[in-house]
């Protein structure tokens, strides 16, 4: 058992992300030694690790090194845009559980104390059969990003039998907040109010009405240092989101709210993969993890819009891409 | 809709095996024109297809020219022993789904009517949560054989959504029967049958308490033989089994009675990766693919010993390992 992680070596797989770079922060502010993996972050905080292995996952033997004398594992590496998996349904996954397979064996060979593994709690459910999903609901992913971290989830629960691993699942809602690259396929919330900043249309795929829970940054990265201290007996996968469901709809209504001005609706036929409706059922991890999302949805969409503002600029009526240098 | 095997071209990927081998049989019966693909069977019938891929699974262009033109594909690929799957989970994942993928990609992009899956009802559950086990049951395999299969039903089902593939998944349960070779991993009633006939100790993991569906062999083919014509709606996945469980002591004292003599029992200890019981629920297939198994339990063994016997012949008091010339 983990009881603190006050000079655990922690290692960050995806630490330039959005969410690993929120999780790289927390760790340093909860006085673990942070090591990240991955490609640098594109708005780094102030409080980046000092050791950093810039490789991509799929080179086994710079996992290795990274992984040598390493306490704890933070799994969040994630996708750019889950539905761009369904181009190539074969080739995603393959390529998913290379990576993710070979961090299981490495763990697994270097004896590391838990593996953090961040799930999508968007894409494992598929179709809702019931609202909120609880992590009981059958899974019927509707994208190969979905069935790739499924299958991950299931070889987690496989070497637990085997060789008693240490893992913790979470299958996260969307997250959202400062430092979300907001020309990325995923990050609905960054897009919009980017655009909506601008003063430009928001393309809006279907009618808007499709209905995501989204979960603040902070509320997310503190459930994920929680989940790497808990102690855990039958139960290891946790929904990790807000409980409640947005429309996209809801999200424009608050961005013109935010930015006292109407905005433009562009929409789209609707994309495959997706579902009409994804809400979480937190309890479990509620009760088991001690952890309940603190920020009001208003609070992070203010947040959100004021470093897309900081960080872009207060641009009015143009389109440009890139940051204010 | 295919309403009739008359005519239709069938390939059986796996044709060598146990299963594809009594299912070439059965599909010739049906009117269809067969084409195998795969090893050569070990123990061939008078039946044998004409036309013969003898390949690889994993050689993707073979696959291709055996696939072009066929009208309905049956992917009956096994595995000789699932526990040892797990020596290498992540390969034999890898291994599996990028067969599994493939197949199911020159499917798609063959425009083949149906594919028709036999998955594993004894692995992909994993712990029996309640007996017998239905199609909703939990999925949480306990071996890397049955992750991978159950990673291949996800994939289908999420082809049926993106492209409306054809797909329909049997999960089916310990098959046995005349032709099973006694000298493989699995199949541990032609095993237990073989070395009863041969008057030698029968190797038993752990007390021999552990219960298993099986299900004789021509029964299960004509299970096959109806979900690739059946009419489908909303559910695609269904257990093939008998119902219900017998223990590996079940057989031994099966094999007793039919040799009228004593059998020797040899204790080992347990294997990983199995579960203590395992009975499936058969009533989807029964209300919807108008299937029931006909074959007693007793009659099937009693089939399944007259041919071990015919094959090897009435051997007593020896130990050998090959068939009698």
């Amino acid at each position: 058992m983990i009881s603190s992680l006050a000079g655990k070596r922690c290692l960050v797989i995806g630490a330039g992300g959005f969410i690993g770079g929120h999780l790289c922060d927390e760790l340093a502010l909860a006085g673990a030694h942070v090591s990240a993996f991955g490609r640098r972050p594109r708005f780094p905080s102030s409080r980046m690790p000092d050791v950093w292995f810039e490789y991509d996952a799929r080179n086994v033997e710079a996992l290795r090194v990274a992984l040598a004398g390493t306490d704890i594992v933070f799994h969040v590496l994630g996708s750019a845009d889950p539905t761009a998996s369904n181009y190539n349904v074969s080739n995603a996954l393959l390529e998913t559980i290379a990576i993710d397979g070979t961090i299981i064996d490495l763990c697994i060979a270097q004896q590391v104390e838990r593996l953090v593994f961040v799930s999508s709690g968007g894409t494992v459910y598929g179709p809702a059969q019931y609202l909120p999903i609880d992590e009981r609901h059958p899974t019927n992913p509707l994208s190969a990003y979905g069935v790739a971290k499924l299958c991950v989830e299931k070889i987690l629960q496989l070497q637990k039998q085997l060789v008693d691993m240490d893992y913790i699942i979470l299958r996260v809602a969307n997250p959202y907040g400062p430092r979300q690259d907001p020309h990325r396929g995923q990050g609905v919330v960054a897009k919009l109010l980017y655009r909506a900043m601008l003063n430009e249309p928001i393309d809006i795929w279907g009618d808007g009405s499709a209905v995501r829970d989204y979960i603040y940054i902070s509320d997310l990265v503190r459930a994920i240092v929680a989940a790497s201290t808990a102690k855990l007996s039958l139960e290891r996968t946790f929904n990790i989101g807000s409980g409640t469901g947005r429309s996209v709809n809801d999200i424009v209504t608050a961005a013109e709210m935010l930015l006292v001005r109407r905005v433009q609706r562009h929409h789209l036929s609707q994309k495959s993969g997706m579902v009409s409706a994804n809400v979480l059922d937190c309890s479990r991890a509620h009760a088991m993890l001690d952890w309940h999302p603190t920020i009001a949805w208003h609070d992070g969409l203010s947040q959100t819009l004021a470093w897309i503002t900081g960080y872009y600029g207060p641009l009015e009526d143009r389109s440009r891409d890139e940051p204010v240098a």
